[in-house]
């Protein structure tokens, strides 16, 4: 059944773009036939995804009646596991935040089993909540730092010390088998994502985001389509030169303060402009600049973000990031690129998990 | 009308596979409905495209008629400018192919306007033969070792010494206008295309193909559908230490030999196992093998292809290559992917443009 699948999709992304609209204005832009539009705007009714909102006025005899997304009550959850802390946001399908939560979470000698029943009882909470604002959750999404398969397997996540765990089905069993759909996701995707769908340059169909330490991937949109590639593990750089994330964790790493703290610290003294901060700043741009050079030369994105603690110290990471890849790049466009820091902060993957449920039913 | 489209794309895609089939097949396996499916098969009955092959014997009652992928009147022509020679090829729709043409062609000293008219002269004799026949050209696509955007103009292609040529709308001048489409397209990506459709590992959905000197660039496929990124300038891969070009060029290089014979003298050295020879060969390896790498890591294809001259030079590049990627990668699907000398031979970029207008018929 792709057709009908696709054609829910199309009648979605139209509403989205130019609701207020009519069924009639929805067959003439689509190209849908009139059946299949009034079965399928019947059927996302029916889900309360999309209203009606009375009538149009524009037409001469019968009133017509006016379509617009609902989705108030469909809440996506997503969470994102960090160093030291972990982030729940619950959003609505028409992107209304309901929740956002940030809490001190140290994830250092705690196994799998233990960070799984910590993750779930978070979402436990946020669903209790959701429900108590009458809504329901319709999808629950997890960002990890690492790379994810499509089964929702974690493969060598060296912060937390875990090789390979099954994440997805181990949640499942932890919120005994829940009714909504869980997910297990790359951040470096679900943040590009989150950018892609409310970021400041959203709608950039070429898109890349740099998800800053731990995990340091890169996530890619190309065609408004995340790529994933054969088996859900592309986003890593970590080749030598252009893998800035261990320059930066050198430059923050201080034994005993937490990490929030540490980044405050660095930022303190750059603002002061101590030599050797500035000194240290720009040799994470640079390694940034060079990777944004092999990313602008190989996929020819338009907008390059930095994300996670890169965004946070963009004003030093940027100058010369933008330096060393306009030097490097071979790409002929490389004055048209958009190099920016992220303005969705370090939460930007949970937001993008959180968007999962309406990214799927827009998509299918 | 995007669903009318995608349902011919659907339908030629299920028939290239599954043929002989009946409509009720395709409509079984499609979703699409009957009366779809009828006029979709009707158009592709009228333009050739498909053709019935008579009665069924499987069913009771009313014999059913079988179609299947016809094409043989549908010829794309494919020219690739490659160093020191100029490669048509002329292939129907169903992958047959009718002429292949190489023709030692230096560019060098000749300006893009003696290339253009060179190309149309080629075309033409082309033509003529498609022509005598009893097929009709439905598509032309040039294969340009450099950055191509979708206007099908080249940004700089540094052996041609071109900044900057309209190539496209040149040759459709050349030409009087002819009735079938132009294109101009990057030979890596091509080379990619044709890998995708007639290679040995051809259907892997994600696929890089590494194009080799001039252009160098990297071809890639991921879910099935070229890369191209915002304006079609993806696939240079210039870094220091993953750019294996020079390299290869520098141990090629020998002022007054034709490359043909140079890369014969490099094979005839490297089976006589000089050491010299060897040594350089291994090094230009491990410099494919850290390409290799940054592709698996950032877009975990699970196919990579060495062509051009690199293909031919394989048994030497490849040991040296697979050794240095397992080294540097850091995706957990490394023994996975599969890395291996493109048999298309370094005429794989001309099949791919040849097979450019069966791929816009599927696509669009």
């Amino acid at each position: 059944m792709r057709s009908k699948a696709e054609g829910l999709g199309t009648v979605l992304r139209y509403v989205r773009d130019a609701a207020p609209c009519s069924r009639a204005e929805i067959t003439a832009a689509t190209g849908l036939n009139k059946t299949t539009v009034s079965s399928i705007v019947g059927e996302l009714l029916d889900r309360r995804i999309l209203r009606e909102i009375g009538a149009g006025g524009r037409r001469i005899g019968r009133p017509t009646t006016l379509l617009m997304l609902d989705g108030s009550g469909h809440v996506g959850i997503g969470v994102q596991v960090g160093i030291g802390h972990l982030t729940a946001i619950a959003a609505d399908l028409a992107g209304r935040r309901l929740l956002t939560w940030r809490q001190a979470y140290t994830t250092a000698e705690r196994g799998p089993r233990q960070v799984v029943a910590h993750i779930a009882r978070v979402v436990r909470h946020a669903a209790e909540r959701v429900n108590t604002a009458e809504g329901s959750v319709v999808g629950l999404t997890v960002a990890m730092p690492g790379p994810v398969d499509s089964a929702g397997v974690v493969h060598g996540v060296p912060f937390l010390g875990w090789p390979h765990v099954e994440l997805r089905s181990d949640l499942v069993r932890a919120l005994d088998g829940p009714a909504y759909p869980v997910g297990v996701d790359n951040d470096a995707i679900l943040g590009a994502v989150a950018e892609h769908r409310f970021g400041a340059l959203a709608g950039a169909s070429h898109l890349a985001y740099l998800a800053g330490p731990p995990g340091s991937g890169v996530g890619l949109i190309h065609g408004g389509v995340p790529l994933r590639g054969a088996n859900g593990y592309g986003g890593a750089f970590a080749q030598p030169g252009i893998d800035a994330a261990a320059e930066f964790d050198a430059l923050i790493g201080r034994p005993g303060t937490t990490r929030e703290a540490a980044i405050q610290r660095l930022a303190r003294q750059a603002r002061a402009a101590e030599p050797a901060t500035l000194a240290g700043l720009a040799e994470v741009g640079a390694r940034l600049g060079r990777a944004v050079a092999v990313l602008a030369d190989l996929l020819n994105p338009a907008v390059v973000l930095l994300g996670g603690d890169y965004a946070r110290l963009a004003p030093w990471l940027l100058p010369t990031a933008g330096r060393e890849f306009r030097e490097r790049a071979v790409t002929p466009n490389a004055d048209a690129l958009k190099l920016a820091a992220s303005t969705l902060g370090s939460e930007a993957p949970a937001l993008g998990a959180a968007a999962v449920p309406l990214n799927v039913i827009e998509r299918n």
